[in-house]
């Protein structure tokens, strides 16, 4: 399996409305087992991004998938920055599934 | 929701013996929503842990019951230190699911 650890900081005040686009593909992207988005209750910009893929193909082939650029054409402008990027290799756990 | 995103370090060539005690219990314990255990691939030592639960408390809780309670009895000479924690709300994503 391929594991992201990310965060990234929205404009302010943008955070809902980031959050919310990145929350729009979660259950529909092939070879995703786990995709979570948080906020970081330290910084009202900042989100945090926990991501569990079969393959690190799987997720550089969902950011061709038409909802997903579309929703990173819409995110973009929201984005301030990026920080922690942190690739793993996940094991297992509670919580990993695979979308219909 | 309650998350949290931590890293620690195994003793030298015990990474493998800590990862299986780590997943012991993560399909029986009461409001996790998630929890993935990772390799990191740059380090042979260093674990990644990801963890939704229903609440700060639930997490709580879990330290305490007796099959969490005994792994981490045994986890703890496997252990060599403790590097990120960062506490999260998690808003919402794929693979989040509540134990039986």
């Amino acid at each position: 399996m391929y594991g992201l650890i990310g965060s990234l900081k929205a404009q302010a005040g943008q955070r809902e409305a980031l959050l919310a686009i990145l929350l729009e593909n979660v259950d529909t992207m092939p070879g995703c087992h786990s995709y979570v988005v948080a906020e970081d209750p330290e910084d009202p910009d900042v989100i945090w991004v926990t991501e569990v893929w079969d393959s690190a193909g799987s997720h550089r082939a969902s950011l061709a998938l038409p909802g997903v650029r579309d929703a990173i054409t819409r995110a973009k402008p929201l984005i301030a920055g990026f920080g922690q990027h942190t690739e793993t290799r996940p094991i297992g756990g509670h919580g990993l599934t695979i979308p219909a």
